[in-house]
């Protein structure tokens, strides 16, 4: 029998899907197993796979089919439309940017990360800067073009990316909220915090000891060792997807925490992956909702859930178990203070959950000027500086530790920084809602089991896949359109807490 | 400038290259880091790449560019004109096997090989006879359609698609040359050790000694660790190629050679890989020249510069270091002895040197007869007994131990085998002409020295490429054909040797 337009585009994807996974599996050795002198190899079939996926969605062929069904649409179920949906607007994502766009940009920002290493390991930002504009001058063709295929402001068209569905107008808004009451509520925690100073945890606990706490960590939440992996890598990340996520992290001697920490974020976007819609797993609709939505899936596990008492009661055998850790410094309340302590800093990385978002708005505003035009390339450097000075009261020491210190714009990424304070905002609000509908849901994580609290994410959250909005998906899960309110409310909850003695 | 046909096709050679390096990449991690509940997911990502490559290779477009490109053949210089051969070639057996029958084997092959599995770990040949027929009709029917796109006998053409040139007519010959000595051979060699036996090696060595032995002898052996890794499987095997290269092997903590003999087996393959011409990496010209080829490699290091004196002379401070080797059975004259007694075994993998051979000429007599159909598949396992008993005077306790130790057959591997003798027909003629040209070379290996080995290799093999046909690479290297007499030469003067005292 014939297959439909429809039927023959799922197979279309499916390849499409396929090249993806093989993608991601490239990528990740090239993290964590690939020889340090294979990266050009391993550069050319990322490449080829690129250009595979781009002719792909790009070829007449895919196009055409995506008209013929559409015309048929009425014949379609809901999941169907919606993949088709998605079909479309990958479509008119690939064929905005043209492959000779795709590959100067590859080609550029694969040297500008390189050049961009070098100068903050050597602290010259006039190494990075030609490297710079030559990506912010292809990024700005690149919105151009997206934007007038998509509709959208240049801008938005590159968020449209990463978090599709947002636009700059409502993460200003949100912004906006933001600004006016996080400046004193960092204040205010620090102040009430500078009056409880928990006794620090000294000395080293080896990596290997860490590495097992950690698997132990993970089987208790649900991640499935039989589809997945825990390794270590520079920096944390999650690959790969249902049926094989691969987890990384970095183990530090000197902080018995930042590994496992780096392991429940990643761990969170890879419980989303993983518990994606499986009957669409090779199609568009079985993928996450973007960026900001994974983002919030870890910050939900590692900050709401890891750094909390609840969390940290059930923990505390475990560190005994694998650590030896059995001083008054191991108490629950003692390592709750410890993971929630707020302290203004230059460097995003080392940020904690209240002056993060001071961290991504700055970088928010910067790029935004820079993408217009209003801040040339060179002026960065004193921007950064006078922008964290107004933000957070402190100027970086240097550029290392100031605009170089993120990879970000080096590879291209604008219009990825806000999905990680997007990400804040839909955590916070599911978890009102998921604790307003969970009553037993402390009591559950100190016992260490977390299936209710994944059971209702899969429901609200992970199952729902690309099937609506990102705005669809958080309103019909919290019944509320996405607000900073709910993140408020945790916050000041959370760092404003009057010690009960 | 518009780009010639010829220089189109080298472009889309590339992109062959490309998804070929990511199918080696994705086969190595499905062997050594993949999750196991993960292989449906890389089922899909590897059929995918391979129906891809199959789509290259008999796309119009690529059959009208080499047309085209061969009528200007003449332009071109030599090494292109061998590159557009080997295009050639590739097109040829893709063209002949149709993607419908290529997806057909795929299927057959992996539920025989789960069968295979679990009817070898049950001694129970019925529970795979029907997946062996069913793989066993389907390798015919490709070789009937190579055999008419080739021009070659059926057999011939599968024998093609593992190293192609060789033809069965000439193994023929070479196996009767081997046949009228090897019997006594072996004979003798048992004798004569019988009254020599080495002093057992008693205890166990920790993997992760053995491990830190095998990656100092692959330093020295010049294996590029910054394009390369070591890693462990259940069965060795390389993967990868130029530029990238993993060779895995398996330890055994009561067998301290197992392991390292592994390490160089695949070690020497992958010298070859990394040794091809680099300006070539990404044509067909810039491959090895087929599996007997790659076989010669792994045993000219395994069986010839590994099993012996110098070699173990220079090993034994190694030994030392890493095993705390000291007792008598450590000394040179008995490791040697260890690592070259003869035994007569019913199992392949656990053959020495000269028995080796036997197997492989009782398989390739089984696999002719049943594609000819002259043997049925229900009656394997008693032609089997009867065909080892004849050659080796045993026959195996069962059928796990007979017919269902090797996988070849499920997988559809038909014509692979004698790639093993030829490679040690290749490895001993490469052999004798290296050590009449490189006076040194037994001293150097005594000193750990192995750049000479290998700058010649790659000269007269590796640098090569697949510029030749394998015959005529031999004949370039060594001045002579290819024949049984160097390797029987060797046997008997390493077999044979008359103990000084």
């Amino acid at each position: 029998m014939a297959q439909s337009p429809y039927q023959q585009l799922e197979q279309e994807f499916r390849r499409l899907h396929a090249f993806r996974g093989a993608t991601s599996l490239l990528r990740w050795d090239a993290a964590v197993m690939m020889p340090r002198g294979s990266a050009d190899v391993r550069g050319e079939q990322l490449a080829t796979l690129e250009s595979e996926c781009h002719a792909l969605l790009t070829s007449p062929k895919v196009s055409r089919l995506i008209e013929r069904a559409q015309a048929n649409e009425a014949q379609l179920e809901d999941w169907q439309r919606a993949t088709l949906r998605e079909m479309r607007r990958e479509r008119d994502h690939a064929i905005a940017t043209p492959l000779s766009l795709v590959t100067r940009l590859a080609k550029a920002t694969s040297v500008a990360e390189v050049r961009w290493l070098e100068a903050k390991q050597q602290d010259s930002f006039a190494l990075f800067a030609p490297h710079l504009e030559e990506v912010v001058a292809l990024t700005r063709d690149k919105a151009q073009v997206l934007s007038q295929a998509l509709g959208l402001s240049p801008y938005d068209a590159l968020i449209d990316g990463f978090s599709p569905g947002f636009l700059s107008a409502e993460i200003d808004q949100l912004f906006r909220v933001l600004s006016r009451r996080l400046p004193n509520l960092i204040r205010e925690a620090i102040e009430l915090q500078s009056s409880r100073r928990p006794v620090p945890i000294a000395g080293k606990v080896g990596i290997s000891k860490q590495r097992a706490l950690a698997i132990d960590v993970m089987r208790a939440v649900g991640f499935p060792f039989d589809r997945g992996r825990l390794d270590e890598s520079d920096h944390p990340f999650t690959e790969g997807g249902w049926g094989d996520v691969r987890v990384t992290t970095r183990f530090d001697l000197r902080d018995p925490f930042a590994g496992l920490m780096g392991v429940l974020h990643e761990v969170g976007q890879a419980m989303y992956d993983l518990g994606l819609p499986e009957a669409w797993r090779d199609q568009p609709v079985g993928r996450d909702r973007g960026m900001a939505l994974e983002e919030s899936q870890s910050l939900l596990l590692e900050m709401i859930v890891g750094r909390s008492r609840p969390f940290l009661t059930w923990l505390r055998p475990l560190l005994e178990k694998h650590y030896g850790a059995t001083g008054v410094e191991w108490e629950v309340e003692n390592l709750y203070q410890t993971l929630i302590a707020v302290r203004r800093g230059a460097s995003r990385m080392d940020a904690d959950e209240l002056t993060y978002p001071v961290h991504i708005m700055l970088r928010y505003d910067l790029e935004k000027r820079i993408l217009e035009g209003s801040l040339p390339v060179r002026d960065l450097p004193e921007a950064w500086k006078a922008g964290l000075d107004e933000r957070l009261g402190l100027r970086p020491a240097n550029d290392a530790e100031g605009c170089l210190q993120d990879v970000h714009w080096a590879v291209g990424s604008f219009g990825y920084f806000p999905s990680y304070v997007l990400g804040g905002f839909i955590a916070a609000q599911l978890y009102e809602t998921l604790r307003s509908e969970l009553a037993t849901f402390e009591a559950e994580i100190a016992a260490g089991r977390f299936a209710g609290l994944f059971d209702w994410l899969r429901r609200n959250v992970h199952g729902v896949g690309a099937s609506m909005s990102a705005q669809e998906l958080i309103k019909n899960a919290t019944g509320k359109t996405l607000s900073a309110a709910p993140w408020l409310r945790y916050a000041e909850a959370k760092y404003l807490e009057v010690p009960e003695t």
